[in-house]
């Protein structure tokens, strides 16, 4: 048993810790805030109290507001630019996992010369190192999905080739992240789901993983208790602060399972979906691909499995591993029909069934890495076969 | 739910983790090398290996081989000294506890002026602010027991005043941690169950503290189950590299859970015991206090024991919060039995009765922050009455 175990970031987390902002030490003077194109961050007011904050710092500022839900790279060359034009010395990813990723992205890109999809490994990124580093990032999270405030990775999509690429090192962890669940009472119920699928996956994957240690261990366990036991009720009643606060700090905690232990191909599969159709929302490719994935997956990994049914609350207890496994899928499908996610289907998002060798190509090719974490070695074949039997 | 999250140390664990010292990067290119006083380092060869670990990366060196079994402030003091001579640029703590918190205290003390007890907060100390950093510290901890391999606190005696007290703060944080269960094969039985015992109730007391957090938690009750099911086996056959790997990682946990809870007065309490009879171990003074200590607690924090009790393996399903509650002051009898440390008196120690009125006194001073962690704010006369209780 060896492991390392290195998340540097300070992490402020509950309700009401956006405030911190006023006080805390931050890494520089000018700030680049990176927003999604969407309105909510300014219809929520989000931004104003951000930059009425700062400013009570002294801190000035700059807003790239033009992040898509599935960002690109393009997005991060300007946003680089901008920063390095109006001397940025940090940059804050307000929003979701794509604004965040972004701004880790970004942050990158002030620092380091060339293109992106230089320093980017997999596909084909020229995997080249970060050699100047990065100008430090703090995250505010307003949604309950990526984890990316608790980890170093940021995944951005290069059109041309779609090739929707995750990428991160020690450089891009962020220096400072506040995670105030009062700002996610105005995610929408289907999107809450999504989001939370995505946190769910990362500590199921994480969990099942050949690098997994007994540290990620304990976290995804937590992670995925809380997930089963508050995502229903999130989805439900946007406004219960108890559950925006629990699905928050399973989100945290899958995070910095990202940071110790990995995602498996479940993850580079939907990076295909989504890499090729960029409508469909990341957790909603997750929820499509999870049932025929991890059933195709369950004798592999039968204790894990087990461990996983029970920390959802199926009764195991006293069932052979590879029964209890099977509690998993049973509890997988009941949690996404509680989350109504039950019934997403591809064909619905446009995806085709003769598409399907396309995107098993693509997903071994641009995420090759994450296969190397499954607990058994996919084939193309056996990854096709998982993909369509996940199509409906 | 509100909390902080921030360890930033880089962690390395597992066996034969030290040889990554050749490779890893390390803050400086001349280190103070810190070690106790006893021979072991040396005649176990764990000096000559970092020594040409670090030759190999072109660092430079010079040992300080002073350090007590209870640090003072008078070696901290003149390895600082030292190190300003010789020009180090970073501090390595090679040893147990004591090696490490003192690398710390010398790491402030190379870069701020004046007296080390100008910077502890409690007692006599004037809790000035570290203004200057401190120089980056690498812990190589050869001993599973105070966790400081993955927190920021440094524990040292100033011995005129008899106080025995805790300081740290975010730049005490080693950089770089090695945790390599090999490098504990040598530890003596009865230390062996001392040093667990003191990783364990870093874990139990950081359970109970009214700052726990879900994040703690977790690591808490893994870390005790850990202890519980493998120090044992440690005590026992300390060549045993499983039960001392499973040991090591239950210590490292505990000192992650003491970075972000905080131990309670049962750690005051001994703190008093020893700097007034510093022949006493830390985990011995512990272990005599601990019966009488959780005992008192018990009806305070039902439920926190209840959960406890049962990560030690102890029966409590089914059982009232109060009863299962008791199975922990069961669980840690057996615990010091099966580790041949039921046995420890104080009188046997030297400590007499009418000292105790002393020691109240003095745990009250030297370590009030602590009596604010607990889930019951004793009084003085408590506190007297659970040392009368516990002194045999």
């Amino acid at each position: 048993m060896s492991f390392t175990y290195h998340i540097p970031t300070r992490i402020l987390f509950g309700a009401g810790t956006l405030n911190a902002l006023e006080t805390e030490n931050l890494p520089g003077k000018k700030a680049l805030i990176v927003i999604s194109a969407g309105k909510s961050m300014r219809k929520n007011g989000y931004l104003d109290r951000v930059t009425s904050l700062l400013t009570k710092q002294g801190v000035s500022y700059v807003v790239f507001d033009k992040i898509l839900p599935n960002p690109i790279k393009a997005h991060v060359m300007e946003a680089a630019d901008l920063a390095r034009k109006e001397g940025c010395d940090f940059i804050i990813g307000l929003g979701g996992g794509s604004s965040i990723d972004s701004a880790k992205s970004i942050a990158v890109m002030v620092k380091n010369p060339g293109d992106y999809w230089d320093y980017v490994g997999g596909g084909t990124g020229k995997g080249l190192p970060t050699t100047n580093g990065a100008l430090p990032v703090v995250a505010i999270t307003t949604t309950a999905g990526t984890g990316t405030e608790a980890d170093p990775w940021t995944v951005i999509t290069q059109e041309e080739t779609h090739e929707k690429i995750g990428f991160g090192n020690i450089h891009t962890f962020p220096v400072l992240s506040i995670v105030d669940p009062e700002l996610m009472l105005t995610v929408p119920p289907e999107l809450t789901a999504y989001q939370g699928f995505d946190a769910f996956f990362h500590s199921v994957e994480g969990y099942l993983a050949t690098i997994a240690t007994p540290v990620s261990d304990v976290m995804a366990l937590k992670s995925i208790e809380l997930v089963a036991k508050y995502l229903p009720d999130a989805v439900k009643d946007g406004s219960n602060v108890e559950a925006r606060t629990q699905v928050a700090l399973a989100n945290t905690l899958a995070g910095m399972v990202e940071s110790i232990s990995s995602c498996t191909s479940e993850h580079s599969m939907e990076h295909a979906l989504s890499a090729y159709h960029p409508e469909i929302a990341h957790g909603a490719g997750l929820i499509m691909l999870s049932e025929a994935y991890h059933s195709f997956f369950l004798d592999k990994a039968p204790e894990r499995y087990f461990d996983m049914a029970r920390a959802m609350g199926e009764t195991v207890d006293g069932l052979k591993p590879a029964d209890g496994a099977k509690a998993f899928v049973k509890g997988l499908l009941k949690l996404q029909k509680a989350c109504n996610v039950d019934n997403l289907k591809m064909s619905a998002f446009g995806v085709k069934l003769d598409e399907i060798p396309t995107l098993a190509e693509n997903t071994r090719h641009a995420m090759a890495g994450l296969f190397k974490m499954d607990p058994y070695t996919l084939s193309l074949d056996e990854t096709e076969q998982i993909i369509k039997a996940a199509y409906k």
